[in-house]
């Protein structure tokens, strides 16, 4: 089915492998060996939509600390489309970029941004919100797209149950998605240093996260992710749910936690035993004027910061950027000019790249619980605008 | 009346000064030494209008290989204002930008960019493009506003002349342009390391640009603009001019023609004796998907780049840039991302410079006529589409 798209000598290439290295609580520091090299865990993942993060060349994600990104399966199916990347040479050629990449599998935007769906077991079919073409999206066609793209983690395709339903809606959507994570699994075709990871679904409610969870180590996958969250349940909610899955899953499997979140999302989750995150956050509110800082956030484009000679971030060590004055960047996003933009994305990766490597940091000391307290002390205080 | 910028030791600063240190027919191979660093001549600045050049971090400017930039005066004066950029450190400090910045007069942007302009001997009352202020522009406010941003070299405010005007006409306004040139040289404050030039108008007439020449060294400036050409007359007119009046200018100090050009305007005004180049088209055209390259210009949005996996420009040595493939560069385009004009403005950026430094070396060996010779038959060529 599947036209393997690097070449490299399979007897060489490293295993797709999680060490667990330390724990503090639940918490979980290790790392990930890929075909496309290593990540060191808990970490977060820029995400790159149509083969690019917005604004930024590949170099400039690495200068940021990023060591893995996302990609989106649904963009790139429709635009430059999947066969095409793959007679290119693969994401990674296509886009220059030379470490991991995880792909999703495309049902969260088929789900978000098309109309005209037509979802049954068989998988669901939509229009391109580009052109209005017909196209299917089916367990087996995603997995194939993702291996067309040459992902180094391979999502399953899963339907994404909404905020707010009852338990029985949430049991039937969860277990759709659980046949279709066995149809995925099959799909796959096995490459080392590749992964393929399974997504728990369930709603809020315990006993459909735990059924879930148990339905994919049955499958076995070679990470697992909590799918669901971050649609509007709120923090509190979230947290009860990893409270509750975390737990479920296998130990020497990583955990990632899909589309999340703020600061205050990872830090939590981190400490309820997440490894892995991916969010817009960063680079689309970088894109708006919105800067995250140690001691909270800071909209650029108040009116307060059009004289104002300070850094952007006191605390930033990243050059050329953390240290620009807020005056030039009032100036950048008033005269609509890309370099504002820009900036600020930069300057948002680098805060989340440093978030990680302070919590890695801390797992490492066994000080998570304290390193969390001043967390939250510094980013409630909003001292970024008086500092 | 002015606030000094840089509270550097003026006693250690170096002199403001052109050093001509080889001649290959009437093309002349120099540096330029300012407070703000040394510029190898001849030399071509990116343009920077509003404090940016638009999408490009100072970092990534410096490594497309450009050691001075140029920004404009009338953008600047408007908004953010240069009271405030003064306020602010001057626009070294604004943009982060610490080598050689030259700054137009505002005159021309006056002239193109506004309506309701009112021109006396006095100066020129206009409206503001972007919320129809009311502004007044004289040569000492000119002044005033380019020492304010901190400017390394200042340009004498003109009457930029139209295309196609009768002889009488030209020398009009070419002879109001030498009053305020004078103007312009009384309001100037001298600092070690920094220069003001005068501009030479005169239209396509032989007679007025020696007469505008003879006027600009009479008063005496650290530099010498030929102004009023790309504006319409052609390549052939505009050498003309050229051949008549680099001859007329010092030997020993550097020449500008401003607002040029394409790459074989450049080498044939080099080889008629201009040391310093602007131009908006490397920069604009790489928003536009245009790519300069030594084989010719290449429109990337054409559908037959599609699926080219060829590097944009087999001949580049830029690193992360050239070497992108020409099918993801079309699929940025199409997509409409900003990694698109972003790495196109890099690339032509970057193939001006070393364009440049071929040139430089080209003069140095007493080779420019073979050099030229070959880049002509190349950019002929239009092999770019081909190799």
């Amino acid at each position: 089915m599947v036209i393997p798209v690097f070449c490299t000598d399979q007897r060489t290439m490293p295993k797709f492998e999680y060490a667990l290295t330390h724990t503090d609580g639940r918490a979980r520091r290790g790392s990930l060996t890929t075909a496309h090299g290593k990540v060191e865990t808990p970490v977060f993942m820029p995400v790159g939509t149509a083969a690019t993060v917005k604004g930024m060349t590949s170099d400039a994600i690495s200068a940021t600390g990023a060591d893995i990104i996302l990609a989106n399966t649904y963009h790139l199916m429709l635009r430059p489309g999947a066969e095409r990347v793959n007679r290119l040479g693969g994401l990674h050629e296509f886009m220059d970029w030379r470490k991991p990449i995880l792909t999703d599998s495309g049902g969260f935007q088929v789900m978000s941004l098309t109309d005209l769906r037509k979802l049954s077991d068989e998988g669901v079919e939509f229009r391109s919100h580009i052109d209005g073409a017909k196209f299917w999206l089916t367990p087996e066609r995603s997995i194939e797209i993702q291996n067309y793209l040459g992902s180094t983690i391979t999502m399953a395709l899963d339907e994404c149950t909404a905020n707010g339903v009852d338990a029985r809606s949430a049991a039937n959507s969860m277990r759709l998605s659980m046949r279709w994570a066995l149809r995925c699994r099959d799909a796959f075709e096995v490459r080392t240093g590749y992964g393929l990871f399974g997504i728990v679904q369930g709603s809020v409610y315990p006993d459909l996260r735990i059924e879930s969870a148990a339905a994919l180590k049955e499958i076995g996958f070679d990470g697992y992710a909590v799918g669901g969250l971050a649609v509007g349940e709120g923090q509190e909610a979230m947290f009860s749910v990893l409270d509750v899955t975390a737990p479920a899953l296998p130990e020497n499997r990583p955990r990632y936690l899909m589309g999340v979140g703020t600061p205050s999302d990872i830090v939590g989750a981190v400490r309820r035993g997440i490894d892995m995150f991916d969010c817009v956050l960063p680079t689309r509110s970088g894109r708006t004027g919105q800067a995250f800082t140690r001691r909270g956030t800071l909209n650029i484009r108040n009116a307060r910061h059009a004289e104002d000679p300070r850094p952007l971030d006191a605390d930033s060590d990243y050059p050329g950027v953390g240290q620009v004055s807020r005056a030039y960047l009032h100036h950048l996003f008033k005269a609509k000019e890309m370099l504002g933009p820009i900036l600020l994305t930069m300057h948002n990766l680098h805060y989340y790249q440093d978030l990680m490597a302070s919590i890695r940091g801390a797992i490492e000391m066994g000080s998570l619980d304290e390193f969390a307290a001043v967390f939250h002390e510094e980013q409630a205080s909003g001292d970024i605008e008086q500092i």
